[in-house]
């Protein structure tokens, strides 16, 4: 039987998603370690994104096949007693037998999290889970280069995979507001490679402090060059906000 | 010349406001530290409210005296460098010398942090400042409870310092709100005792689940016992919001 699973994590202690044999401390690892010990049956689950190490999650899904049924409202009341408190299931719900979390994803959102240089106040209690990029940003002009990432290209340049076949990847929207203190950009596409949104942030980035050019989005998707595209933004602004299926 | 400084801090790492000959790790004594360093002199604080170790202020004044002007903007602007980044300085002005921050504050709001038992989520980002306490609670119960400290009165027994004279403090106004998930108790007063705050959200906490009789607080007030009230609340959910003066 399969089991799909919600959840969030804080990834600030965790090596990012993905079980390594070298590295005890991933967010699957601790997941699938709680949920073995609690089913008392070796469990492995597949999840919709492998973030990466430190990016958190606000909607990640999960889902195992098990032979025995389980008890889904138990499952829910329960787990979150085993599991760390920076890990949270939000709910719990048997599917399809075919239902796969990764492949049958249609298009995932994530979010970036900046506090601007001309914020009112430092952040506090949220500066864990923002970046404090070091000049202040003209969002119009943010937007506006933003636009050249809408639509199907090939991102190979814009990820710290240098072996990835298939790089080309669809994005259907980008979203960029602030506030008084914050700039979010929530980025939506069909399929995100490794360190996709954070290069997309840090060229943007570069792009409005007039640190690179403006046309280096599309230079990027011609060469395929990553030295070509910005600096990788740190993990801790990246949340994994949504997925659709 | 005096100066009066707004800050903010999370209190979690800390033992509590006060600098103290055997606790090295505490506020007063890293903003001390930070502000002779900076300075260039021995500079020696006082604060508005000195907070219990693990409590948080949205909004903390201290002042101090140095015999130098002192270039307030500047201040401002680079003192946060020094600072952890879990201290922060909001403002820096030059005050008149008979200003104190203690003795001049005419009022103080604190607010306390519960997160619901039947809330539809867990806390996550949240987990650090809230108090998760194990029942549900009915918050028009709670507020009626509550209006038995409005007042002056001898709060003696919602002290955890036995040997305080002068006990009596005068409470203005205490608000009790919830969201979905969340709810927030939001108390002014003239001045507040040794975990007096935290003793009167236990004791309601106590009342509201059924733990202790609704003329508790009458009790504990005709007492002065410490005992006859409820526990002690965690310091993580506390918030000193604001002094006035």
């Amino acid at each position: 039987m399969n089991y799909k699973l919600n959840l969030s994590y804080d990834g600030a202690k965790y090596k990012g998603w993905q079980r390594q044999r070298s590295t005890p401390n991933t967010i699957q690892g601790k997941i699938e370690e709680t949920l073995s010990k609690y089913l008392n049956k070796k469990i492995k689950i597949t999840a919709a994104s492998r973030t990466d190490a430190g990016a958190h999650a606000l909607m990640q899904v999960i889902n195992f096949d098990i032979d025995d049924g389980i008890d889904v409202n138990k499952l829910k009341q329960e787990i979150n007693q085993y599991l760390p408190e920076d890990i949270v299931v939000r709910s719990v719900m048997r599917v399809d037998d075919r239902f796969h979390s990764r492949y049958n994803a249609k298009k995932k959102t994530y979010i970036y999290k900046i506090w601007k240089k001309d914020a009112s106040v430092l952040p506090l209690f949220e500066r864990k889970y923002v970046y404090l990029f070091n000049v202040p940003i003209d969002v119009a002009s943010m937007q506006k280069a933003s636009k050249k990432f809408i639509g199907e290209h090939d991102f190979k340049g814009f990820s710290s995979d240098k072996t990835k076949k298939g790089t080309i990847r669809k994005i259907e929207k980008i979203d960029i507001k602030e506030d008084e203190n914050m700039i979010t950009i929530q980025v939506t596409g069909d399929g995100f490679l490794y360190n996709m949104v954070r290069i997309m942030v840090g060229t943007l980035l570069e792009i409005v402090s007039d640190q690179r050019q403006a046309d280096t989005i599309d230079e990027v998707f011609a060469s395929k060059d990553r030295e070509k595209a910005g600096f990788t933004a740190p993990a801790h602004g990246l949340f994994l906000q949504e997925i659709f299926y």
